[in-house]
Parts: C-alpha cells; sequence; structure tokens
C-alpha cells in the first residue's frame, strides 16, 4: 500500500539523494511530504519553515487529510497571525522516520520492494534537519527568514543554526531543550518497550497484516502524554473527578474521568499514527545531544551562527522545563549570539505551545518584524 | 499451585472472617502472611505495625525466600536500629490483594476451588488495614505502640488512625499523601492499561497456564519506576551515559545506561509479583482519598484518634511531594492532634525512605522514644 494511499493526497516529492546519515548509512531515495502557505517573494527572504514535534506532522495549518482536525498549531500560523501566508512563505515538511509521507520504516525499501520496517536506518534530529534543506534546495528557497519550532521542531531549529549557519537568519525555539536527560530517555524507553512487547509489533514486520500494533501504541502514547501535561494542568481539569456515574464502580472501568482521557488519548493515537515510526522518532530525540555533536561544549553549536535567537519556556513544563532553555540561552550567550528569552506562565506544561498563548504570539510577533 | 507452593513458606493464617469491604463484598476466609519480629511485652505496650508500599512484602526485616534479598527495610528494622526487636513486637503481614501470601487474585476462591482472578472482589487502603486489625485480634495485640509506613504504607498508618482511632498511640507516614491526585492516578492507568494490553493477561485468567503476562506487568513496573526516582537522581547516576559500548550503536539496544537500567527493573519485578495483584493494588491506592472517606474534610479523619503523629516526606520526591505532607500535617493540627513534621533532603526520591537515610533513622527513633 502506498503512503498517498493510506495517508490522503499529500505535496509529496521523492528526491534521488543520497542523504548520508548520522548513522553512516545512504538514504535513497529521500521522500519529502510537505505543505506550504504563501509565496516565496522575488528577493527570496520571506521563508519561514516550521518544524513540527514528535507525533506532529506538515499539516501545520491546514485540515489533516485522515483526522479532519484543523492544522496544529493554526494559533500561531495563519492570516493575521505571527506567521502569515500574505507575508510569509511558509513551510512544512514531515521528518524523516515518520508515517505521514516521508521516508520511513512505513515506506518501501526500493531493494526490496517491501516497507522498510525496522530495516529503516536509524535517524537523528539532525538527519531530519539535512532532509528538510534538500527539500528548501527543491523548492527554490536559499535562506530561511526563520526557524521555527517547539518541542522536538525546538531542536530541530537550534540543529539548523549549528547545522547549516550560513541559511538561517533567525530561529525561534519553544519548549525544548539542547539534549534529552536520562528522564526523558526513560520515559521514552517505555513507550518503546510498550510497543516492542506488543506481538502484534512481530519485530516491526506488521505491514502486511491488518493488525498493527494498537494497544502497545496507546499505552506508550498514555505514558508520553502525562509528562505534556502538569500536575497542577491535570488537578485542574480532572482532579479525581468521577466519568458520568455517581459512585466508584469498585471495578476496572475507567472511574476516573482522568483514566478515560488517557484511554481515548492513547486509542485516537493509534489511528493516526505508525508504531515503528514512534520507534524511530523517539530515537532520534533521545540520541539529542546538541553539544555532543559540537565537542561536548554548547556554545560550540553556535559558534558558526550569524542567527537571532527567541527562546521562549513555559513554567509549568517539567518534560524541557525552563532550566533546558536558559541553558541554551547561556550557550548562546557565550557564543556571542543575539537571543531574547522567556519564560511565559501557563497552567498547562509542556503542551502549552499547541494551545491558546497570547503572550508566545506576542512574543514571536515582536521577533520576527524586529529582522534588521 | 498453592501459595506456599509459589512463595515459599510463610508465616500464615487462616481467619474466618467474613471481612465486610468497602466495595460491599464479604470476603471469606481472609488470609493473611505476616512476620513478626521479638516479644510482646506482658502489658501488650510495645507492637509496632510496618505496612509495606505497592509492591512490598511481609519481609520487612527478613530474607525474602524468593529473590533471597534481605529485608526491605533493614535500614529501619533490626536489631539496634529505631525499630528493634529486642524492644519492640514488630508485625508486617501483606496487605490483602497481594501476592505473597495473603489473600487477593492468585489465592483460592473457596466457592470455585480456583483462584480469583479478576473475581476477587475490589480492596482499598482501608480494607487493607481492616485485614491487618484481624491479625492484630489473632495475635492477641490489643493497641499498637506505633503503626509505621512509607508510601502506600503511610496511606495505612494514616488510615489505622482514622479507621480504629483508640488502637494506635503513634504513626509515623513517610513519603506519602492522603489522596490520590489526577497525575498519580494517570501513572497507575499507563500501568493498569500496559498489563491489560498484553494478551498472555487473559482477562486474569492466567494461572492456569506458564505464561503470565510478563510483557506488560514489566513495563508497568518501568513506567511506575520513572517516578520513584527524582529527575536529579536519574541524571546523577546515569545522566546520558552510554553502556559498555564507545558509540551509539544506532540501533533499538539499550544504548543509554538509564535504558538498561529501567529494563532490569522491569524484567526483575516479574519475577516476584503478579500482575493481577498490581491491578487490584494500584487500584485500592487510586480509590485513596482520605478526605472523602470523613465527609469530604482531612481533619474530620483525625477528629477521633489521640495518637501522635510523625510526618517525613523528601525534598525530591514528586511521587508524593512535601506539598501532600504539608496537607496532612494542616490537617492535623486543624484536628489538634499533635505532629511532628520534617521536610528532609536527599538526591533519590520517592524512594529516598528505602534508602540510606540516616536523618530519617534518627527523627523516627526520637519520635518512638518520646512516648509519654
Amino acid at each position: 500500500m502506498s503512503d498517498d494511499a493510506r495517508f490522503g493526497l499529500l505535496r509529496h516529492v521523492r528526491l534521488p539523494g543520497p542523504l548520508r546519515l548520522d548513522g553512516g548509512a545512504l538514504l535513497s531515495p529521500v521522500e519529502i511530504a510537505y505543505e506550504t502557505y504563501g509565496t516565496l517573494d522575488p528577493q527570496g527572504s520571506n521563508a519561514i519553515l516550521i518544524c513540527h514535534a514528535l507525533t506532529g506532522d506538515q499539516h501545520v495549518a491546514s485540515v489533516h487529510p485522515r483526522t479532519g482536525k484543523p492544522g496544529w498549531w493554526t494559533r500561531l500560523v495563519g492570516p493575521g497571525r505571527p506567521i502569515d501566508p500574505t507575508r510569509h512563505f511558509i513551510i512544512c515538511s514531515n521528518v524523516i522516520g515518520s508515517c505521514m509521507g516521508s521516508s520511513g520504516p512505513a515506506t518501501i525499501n526500493p531493494a526490496t520492494n517491501a516497507p522498510w520496517g525496522m530495516s529503516f536506518p536509524v535517524i537523528t534530529i539532525r538527519d531530519m534537519v539535512r532532509a528538510q534543506a534538500l527539500l528548501l534546495d527543491h523548492l527554490g528557497v536559499g535562506q530561511l527568514q526563520a526557524v521555527v519550532g517547539g518541542s522536538m521542531g525546538g531542536m530541530q531549529a537550534l540543529s539548523w543554526a549549528a547545522t547549516f549557519p550560513e541559511r538561517v537568519r533567525a530561529v525561534v525555539a519553544i519548549a525544548t531543550t539542547a539534549r534529552h536527560t536520562a528522564q526523558n530517555i526513560a520515559f521514552h524507553e517505555v513507550g518503546r518497550q510498550a510497543v516492542m512487547a506488543d506481538p502484534r509489533w512481530r519485530g516491526g514486520d506488521y505491514y502486511g497484516h491488518d493488525d498493527p500494533p494498537a494497544a502497545g501504541l496507546a499505552v506508550a502514547r498514555m505514558a508520553a502524554h502525562i509528562t505534556y501535561l502538569s500536575e497542577a494542568g491535570l488537578t485542574e481539569k480532572f482532579g479525581r473527578k468521577l466519568q458520568a456515574r455517581e459512585a466508584k464502580s469498585f471495578g476496572f472501568d475507567a472511574d476516573f474521568q482522568v483514566e478515560s482521557y488517557l484511554r481515548h488519548q492513547g486509542i485516537s493515537f493509534v489511528d493516526r499514527f505508525d508504531a515503528n515510526s514512534y520507534l524511530y522518532i523517539t530515537r532520534a530525540v533521545d540520541y539529542f545531544d546538541l553539544a555532543e555533536e559540537h565537542g561536548g561544549l554548547l556554545a560550540g553549536a553556535f559558534r558558526q551562527t550569524r542567527a537571532r535567537f527567541c527562546v521562549v519556556s513555559f513554567d509549568t513544563d517539567w518534560l524541557y522545563p525552563t532550566a533546558a532553555s536558559r541553558g541554551i540561552v547561556q550557550a548562546l550567550n557565550a557564543a556571542g549570539s543575539a537571543v531574547s528569552f522567556v519564560e511565559l506562565s501557563s497552567p498547562y506544561g509542556h503542551d502549552a505551545f499547541l494551545l491558546e498563548a497570547p503572550e508566545m504570539n506576542r512574543v514571536i510577533d515582536g521577533f520576527l518584524r524586529a529582522e534588521p
């Protein structure tokens, strides 16, 4: 089954590559599914690349073809918004390793004419960025006015400045980190083990069967989802509120609203995401350590870039807390980069960047308009 | 297969009951596996009940018959320790719902002559305490000098003072809470879903097969284990350190030490614990809300007791943080109880109470010796 058939009609390009990956493998072809909004100006100066998070996709500001839901960042991207197709040429591509049309474990390995499965090469955040650079070449975009992302998207934004310093004039890195911590890795490992523990995973070779490892993937999503929300936010939203019934059931149905909510998060996720992609992308994020790629010193990653940086954190984000953003800012200062940093207040934890965040919008709007 | 055969020779009593449970069911018989250390003095005044945590057992100060490991709290309990068999009559029983010999899903339902499985009634923390009271009756212990517990053991200790106010002279509640929060419930729900997602769980009816839902239970344990450790502790212990190999494998083996550690935690757990018991005990903990049992006001739980309280929290415990202990202390103050409260510093998060904690020992020793 082709990706186009599985995931709807996408803008999609098959580039010959080969793309040399950090792990040593050569990826060829390099398939990239993407969306663009707006028009590149004659000077080629108004391109903004949006990088999506772990389970995100290219549909940043347009309807998702499978779920029918609006784009995932229409609060920030759209007419009248800080990133505006009437002013900017906006590009958002599905990262390699993912499952919305870009090369990943569910796409066809031309050498075997079968899905890659677990023979797909392990990738890194930098590999995702390299693939995006190939797409920009294809689109005729030399330099980006800005690269913008939250969470794993923020990692890509930082990696862009480090990997292609001459191609980025500004970086917006939101709710992110320059390295995955032991606790971050631990949560991802729980998710991977949940997927792999599902007998339907079949060593990743489940595409021929109409029976994917949905139960394991749902558990993985549930565990991860807890890290996206703040303890205070969960308490405010659910507390110990029971479901519609009046009293405890003294059984194992979802008695508490938070249980029902989490189960829904798990179940709805498996409809839109591929289990193997979850393994590959969490692995890429766990491998992310921008300092390590540059001699062990984070400032080293920013020595070449002349980009301006805008770093945003949220006070209740315990996945990538403000301390992680401060580490980025200190390294940028050490490297002599221009950086503005703000910690915003929100009850919503890590997910805050995807929700209504007027202050974040103001910060990003001001930062993008301030271009020298 | 009898529990004695599965879990080694235990001190075990089969009490006729029936025990009326919070859920309405009558449990009969009530089997309790327990250990005692020391001798009850002629006045019957030196009995100390130790309550174990979620996956703990009665082997508080003696070798575990299955794992061969020393008792789980020998740092606090033993000759020359704050709780000392040369001075105290120490009792520790396996909670009902568990799998070390007390009535639980793995024991035999006399009505069917088969293991209860998921037909075992859902229990509460208070039900565990009621079963312990039956054991004390059996042992001829009228009143406890103290009831002592950490984590879920602390919940039982608090519930003892609320449920049998006349039978407890002192309560030591460590690293615990008076109610499970939405985030606490969420983590437990992930664990339960991981178990139930394992096809080997078979609706809880796996005892006849020699093939328990080990993979699901291991994932549940991994997720829970993260909550027992602090982020700082994980970083100090593991950081991003790789396994013995020199570089990343660009594969899905355990590259990082923290992955290998977590996998080990999961795998070793399934050798000593029953998956259905994990469901029942996490449910009991999620149901725990001491205020709710007493008209919605926590102070109401402590109106009857004249016990002295000692409440201990650890500064890096994010499962049951100091704020949860403060809530208990405020309610005790409101109820006019004598309470001493200390927050101790430790890098080890929730698990700190099980580790070397000289300050905790000093606090508990002083508190127990100060009896009027």
